[in-house]
């Protein structure tokens, strides 16, 4: 029996078992890979980890296996897989997941697979299970990766706490209490406004933090830094759920050029300006800028650069993330039919409707070169597909 | 103007003078300096750094101004100070502070001296008074460094928050409120009641959270990995308040022998276990522990480690930290005299009394080494001077 | 100087003028008038009142007058408005209010020119510029009584802290911070969102607790109670604002026959059941729910108790509240122009067309007779007019 | 099965047999008890009631039950109890108990045995282990009526949260965990530091909120006038638990004369101010002080009156309450003893020996009187037992 004394839920328990799968270096590298990545630039309390998020997921996952009254063996494997689920995240989160092309749900199932986790796990559960459940799949995996998961209800609320950004206050116990399993997990008709409220601190999150404007800029030249690191070998993409973000930062602090100088901005804070900003929602089709393909984007970049004299990877256009809206196919019990929520839900509608309110296409660059820009006709240059 | 939203205090103001400070690559660098060093491997939430720490100072600062109603050049000078007292820390904080041998505040005001900060300041400010008030001295000096000032407010507060220990929970606002400016800062005897609860808190904080026993054993561990590696030479010592904790961890990792294994261990919380502890408080000379010297320690240690066959470096006797309680000299203004706070409080004097109580001499070794010790006699090796 | 502790907002300082006109009985008053009547019945940490949640708001209008510059005097103005502005409340706030058919604005006005507070009111502020800014009119008036005012932003955050009901959490100060006075108090197209945030805040407080469904019942109890007291004449309508909640308990406990036996009901929690409700938002044409007059309903009463021989006023149809989306109308400055909130915001328009969702007529009757009803076919009595 | 959401501890859960004694008219008068009596004019937010706390008493009664292992049935015993344990409170709570001179506990009792109460604990339990338990006594009478008990453990924090003053917060976490049942509950060593801590709360609580002097002032006025309202028959001691709150301050408004006077001030917050204090920690016995009886002190106000020609009743000599500190005899485990807390601990000690600190003898009499006192000798009226 051990006691881990999280600043959210308070003491959370585990017993020897799940000290032995906590106590892998596979799960103890997750304290040090921020959950927010960068977002620490813009919100300085946002130092939380990967670690702490999945303590609190499996204290949540404790409390749903309660509620849906499952014995202890289900519970525990709720636990565990709450435990793992973010045990492939590479370094800075999402933010490298994007460079990588691989998910860290692919990842985390390879490390499961090739590590000693592999062995603990077999002690007490089928690993494919695990696996299937960590992925989504069979009965309970929408309890670790769904609509309404554990997941993302520990980080909404987590993310508020340590941002000081209130949006994210969602009320779980509401939301837990009615979920029930009918086949798969299903939110009862009593539970329809509290999960509207946590689309909804979903969606005032968004612009808030995950795509805060000054976050978008950071996470973009991260990601160009992140992606020449990869090129030049020094970090491999086969084993980034081995490394930290210490590993990174301080490798890339060790380059020359371009490399150093991007992780330089970064370490002093000194960070490309926005020159140019596409509302997406004053466009006629939003959804046609997301087909803007990696080589169209490196094309307008290096054609902006030539004409505004600015080095090549200085300029950076920045598509911004997909908004997606899973939680209107969450699984609703009406009387004796199962509905998605977005069918019944106005309110769930509504945010469908505004998912790209907050969405810009943007340009940036380094401040220095900022007033060469002005007047520039930056829109001549973007062509969106149709 | 600026606001940066602090996850304690709500959204934080500054005008462009502070922004100009707060940009530079010295204070950025706090951002990366956690506030508690390795304290996330027994509380997972305390991620949390030296820079949203300075920022909560500098508010805290604010208020005080107000409250002493100081003109708005004090007033800024106060908040200035504030952001940068701890500017000289190096990586993880206190923990290096003891193997450098040279204090932060000495460090502090050398990197102002020697850095851009020191033209900054200029503009405003006269640099002397500024590190002068930084290191507790001149009218104003108490507020910034002293037995109640708004760092111990901000860190106790903050601290608490991150680790989830509510101890440090204090009445910021009756302590504030009850100070005036009498050539000196003193506390009006109405606030009596919230000094010794500040006490307290930092009394009750000190065997959960700063001195708790798993976080001595870290701090040994790595102190000991530190030392090793300034001895390398591949980190400075005169250059310390130049990196942060990432650049510590990662050279140590590219470390061979003692160093990376000492570094894989805290990676891994592999951590050491305590095969041995003397109890202060059941000394007849308790303080006579602390004039143990560094070499007489190392003397020990050597002996003990052929003894009991255990290879140099891994077995550490630990030395407490001495249990200081400065908030016994507060100035308290009781009708026309100065009194000290020690001298008309029960609790304090108590508190002075009960300061061993926690304290122990411990050692510490490798988990695959403690069962060659049992029934082993440590305390033969253990001479304490008169 | 004296400060109030709010266990919100923490110490709050009045100056002599302002404890001036706190201490007056008329304000007193207001410390034993619940903010939310007997939602104590259903929330049991819900017994806050209308005193602390009018010191609160007069908080939060001075850091939006801070935030708006004002001087001094027009500062104060608006302190000294949120501090009367519930003054004319009478017991159990809004619920005695649908039954005297007397808004509270008026009563409040009535209040302040009968009573000493018009002497002392005089002393630094013309009385009718006071009472325009309370009934939302004059530059100020959108501060104390418009979509977005100080009373709405404390109100949703006090009932939030005494319900557990985390859904009011709003953020105030990106709210406050994005005002300005433009002729009227308009908002800055960037803090639209906290906007839509606050909107959303009440919109999940109406259901879960304004017009929750035990709520409901309990004000259908109450208000009917209430009535028959007032034509006894035990209790005068014209003198509302002189009783509190207490005299109005007692005066009906002291009755016999009907007001005795429901009051008692409310004491012991013994509250009438819902044996049928018909949903606004299944019908074509919701708003003529909202046409049925008081006769009317009277009317369908008297039928339903003969049919089912239940005892006159033991039978209540209960019209809900009509949801108003004030919010819509916010002035929102987008680049040179004004527009409406509702005009440029989807989830505002998402809101209002979302309205109905949780309203239904509902017919109560106590638990005793509930059992006759099975299979009764209510929706025969009720006519709703085109 | 049903919940109750509590602004403190989350949703509660209470199954049938539960909600059976919650719903009795005994347990729902709760509601209209406060908790802290008219502590709501020195802290406007300490509002809430009898009925929330025991609620929130029964939750932690559950947690230290998990904790010690307790079975189902000994586990729904101590939260009934909790449920129970301050039914017989009379209004006002501990205000009105020193008055009628019965312990809220006895009258628990009898209430118990007399009302409806018993026969549905009549299902479950026996009735006199419930009653035994509820006052202290049998195995786990300490969980309920001890120095570490439930009950202390709510209060205190629920007083913190409610009056907005700190220092109630306590790790009840680390409280429960570390008790254990050894004939008696008693504490594990390791649980001493969280002893005390709690015990530091309330003796910060106890100058700050329950001893407060201005609570002390309202506190005399209230009790004189109580009194005078049980001598005129229209309020019955025996009888004292079937009234509420409101009863009493609606009978005293009904009456003429002094009763009515005081009220009304009470109402007003017009109170009467201190002319003179004798400091007990400045005499040489000041447990003497405690020795003056009722009658001794009732001639000295007399002959006050008289000889400043204020009107009987309109002075009153107020003797502090009895500072004790039964956390002292807290028992603990130390290996194989079982030791007093006092024994152990310096911080425990320093507290019985500082209980004076705060206490002091006060004389009242409202501020149209206060001019005649000044250079008044006081002192030489009140004669200490030896």
């Amino acid at each position: 029996m051990k006691f881990i004394r999280d600043s959210l839920h308070g003491n959370l328990q585990l017993d020897d078992f799940e000290v032995k799968i906590v106590d892998t270096p596979q799960i103890q590298r997750l304290r040090r890979i921020k959950q927010l990545g960068f977002t620490y630039l813009v919100y300085p309390g946002a130092n939380h980890t990967r670690f702490e998020h999945s303590i609190g997921a499996m204290y949540l996952s404790s409390r749903l296996a309660n509620n849906l009254q499952l014995d202890d063996h289900k519970k525990q494997m709720l636990r565990v897989c709450a435990i793992l689920h973010d045990a492939g995240h590479g370094p800075f989160s999402h933010v490298s997941e994007g460079v990588l092309g691989t998910s860290h749900e692919e990842l985390t199932s390879k490390l499961i697979k090739e590590s000693q986790l592999s062995d603990i796990l077999s002690e007490k559960f089928n690993i494919h299970e695990i696996i299937k459940t960590i992925n989504g799949k069979g009965s309970l995996g929408q309890a670790i990766s769904g609509e309404l998961d554990v997941d993302r209800m520990d980080y909404l609320l987590r993310d508020s706490y340590y941002t000081g950004v209130a949006y994210g206050v969602i009320d779980v116990e509401r939301l837990i209490y009615n979920m029930k399993l009918d086949g798969n997990l299903v939110l009862k008709q009593k539970g329809v406004q509290a999960a509207e409220s946590m689309l909804l601190a979903r969606y005032f999150m968004y612009p808030s933090v995950y795509q805060h404007h000054t976050t978008r800029i950071i996470n973009s030249m991260f990601r160009r830094c992140f992606k020449n690191l990869l090129e030049t070998g020094e970090v491999e993409a086969e084993r980034i759920y081995e490394y930290d973000d210490l590993d990174i930062i301080v490798a890339a602090r060790a380059q020359t050029g371009y490399i150093k100088d991007i992780i330089q901005k970064l370490d002093n804070r000194d960070l490309f300006k926005t020159v140019f900003s596409l509302k997406l929602d004053e466009l006629e089709n939003p959804d046609a800028v997301f087909k803007l393909g990696d080589e169209e984007i490196r094309r307008i970049e290096t054609e902006l650069c030539e004409d505004l004299n600015v080095p090549e990877g200085y300029l950076m256009v920045d598509v911004p993330e997909y908004p997606s809206f899973d939680e209107m196919k969450t699984q609703v019990a009406v009387e004796d039919d199962i509905v998605k929520l977005g069918d019944i839900s106005t309110i769930v509608r509504a945010l469908r409707d505004a998912r790209f309110n907050h969405a810009d296409l943007c340009i940036y660059i380094p401040k220095e070169y900022a007033n060469k820009t002005a007047g520039f006709q930056f829109e001549d240059y973007i062509e969106i597909p149709d």
